[in-house]
């Protein structure tokens, strides 16, 4: 039966929303000392709902029906918290990239930016417990998921995001602005600052169900290359999309003097070497072993041609 | 054997400080592509070394070894590692909260404070990076610490940490400056914003021993008992000792209008009700049923009779 992604997206995309909604939600018993603080919920609830692709909860999903051979189902609530948990951590990344001492961006899912909602200190304090929520969500005090399955989503999470991952390659984002970089030094930048939560996404969808290390080999490679093809798009998108199809501010990265990939290749080079990882994606996943990998090959095509 | 705290605290110091230079260097092959960006390195190590009295590790250690009964050795990675992670995310949450859209602090343990040091956008990413790493510590690759541990120590520190623990505090604060709060409040506050990580602290060293239902009750009454006893006395601190002694700004609290246990009861019913608070972590120690707390108990008043 031929896959089809619309329906597929539809579904899962509908189950994490109610799920990012539910963690956000704060179900503190009545009369709780350890009630959140209203604003602070505001600002976390703005920062991740009605807004953004889901692309990352979505690769969780795909990844770990691949190897379960499977749909997910509420029976497996493992892969629905990484989900949950990677998108918390991409939301943390967008609060504070956009802040004024980072990129200063103020309209972000063609909404205004949390700090300018709400102000930076808010801002900043969302982020950071966007980011601890993430790890609150992988550890649920039930027994509803395995606790190795839990430690190891924890260990995979943290590493794609912090200095050697998503952090590290802002930082090296930081120090690159009016630099020209080598495109081995551009994709290292990427690789962390982008690559490493996408790959991490496949990672953390196979964690959750039995997977061979041959299957998570491939998996790796798949990850890697969509990671990349991502940002290739998103530079190349950044050139030749407005403001209003992105939902954030276009032509941000030239007016910073940003590198990208247009500005080292052009545009023409981007979009074939977009291609050629896309290429790459479809390889590792026929490599892998894995009987049906429908929905991460149709998510890997979605990356390359999305139009924000 | 009388208890003497001063050996045991320049022997475990000696170790913390240790392994948080570890945790802090990258070990990455040579060669891999996965090096983190020196200047973020910088900054994370400027944040975390070279300072701070490393309660909250002491507190880990001792509370393992009250549990255990016996001396934490290197054989027991997990304490260890608690006791890094809480310190990791305590420093990200100074680096956050000095910046200039919290408290604009600028001198912070004798040093300037990360963002006068290395810029706004460093600190900013520098203390999102602390905390992602304190959550890798808690997942090493190895096999060394046992991954129900490991889920059970994140589940801990992220809880006190996140919207319902420090940043849920920390948000309270911010929105309480000029206002009048009750002394219910004004504990409720100081629960989240300092309380739940002191007493993650403890719960965190119990959890990597074994505790039964009843010692780890104790010991989360004692938590809640320094918590707040720490705060009551930074507060008469803010007003009774000097920079110098402090190592940060004095006065400040005064200064930005905050509510504090001084401004609303008064220096003396201060320092009785740190007294109270005293007396009641030690109650709960004697009621924990574990044979020897003494690191406890002299940490315990340490906290209340310290200088800065």
């Amino acid at each position: 039966m031929a896959f089809s992604l619309d329906p597929w997206m539809a579904q899962h995309l509908q189950s994490v929303e109610q799920s990012l909604e539910g963690f956000l939600t704060l179900h503190a018993p009545a009369g709780s000392p350890w009630a959140a603080p209203e604003d602070l919920s505001q600002a976390m609830r703005y920062a991740v709902l009605d807004g953004g692709k889901r692309l990352r909860p979505l690769l969780v999903l795909a990844a770990f029906e691949a190897v379960r051979g499977a749909p997910a189902s509420a029976l497996d609530p493992a892969p629905m918290r990484a989900a949950c948990a990677v998108e918390l951590i991409h939301a943390y990344s967008l609060v504070h990239d956009d802040m004024p001492c980072m990129d200063n961006d103020v309209l972000r899912r063609g909404k205004p930016t949390v700090h300018v909602q709400f102000g930076q200190a808010s801002a900043l304090l969302a982020g950071d417990a966007l980011q601890t929520l993430a790890f609150e969500v992988l550890t649920p005090l039930d027994d509803s998921v395995d606790p190795a399955v839990q430690a190891r989503l924890c260990a995979l999470l943290s590493r794609a995001s912090g200095r050697v991952g998503m952090a590290g390659g802002q930082a090296i984002d930081l120090s690159s602005v009016g630099l020209a970089l080598t495109e081995a030094s551009l994709r290292h930048m990427h690789q962390l600052k982008t690559g490493a939560l996408l790959q991490a996404s496949v990672m953390m969808g196979a964690a959750c169900g039995p997977a061979s290390v041959a299957t998570m080999q491939a998996l790796e490679a798949f990850g890697q290359a969509i990671g990349l093809a991502f940002q290739v798009v998103d530079d190349v998108l950044d050139v030749t999309a407005d403001s209003a199809t992105l939902g954030k501010t276009a032509g941000k990265d030239a007016d910073n003097d940003k590198p990208t990939y247009v500005s080292l290749m052009g545009l023409e080079r981007s979009r074939a070497y977009a291609a050629t990882l896309a290429g790459q994606a479809h390889a590792a996943l026929q490599g892998s072993g894995l009987p049906d990998t429908s929905a991460l090959a149709a998510l890997a095509e979605m990356v390359v041609h999305r139009a924000h």
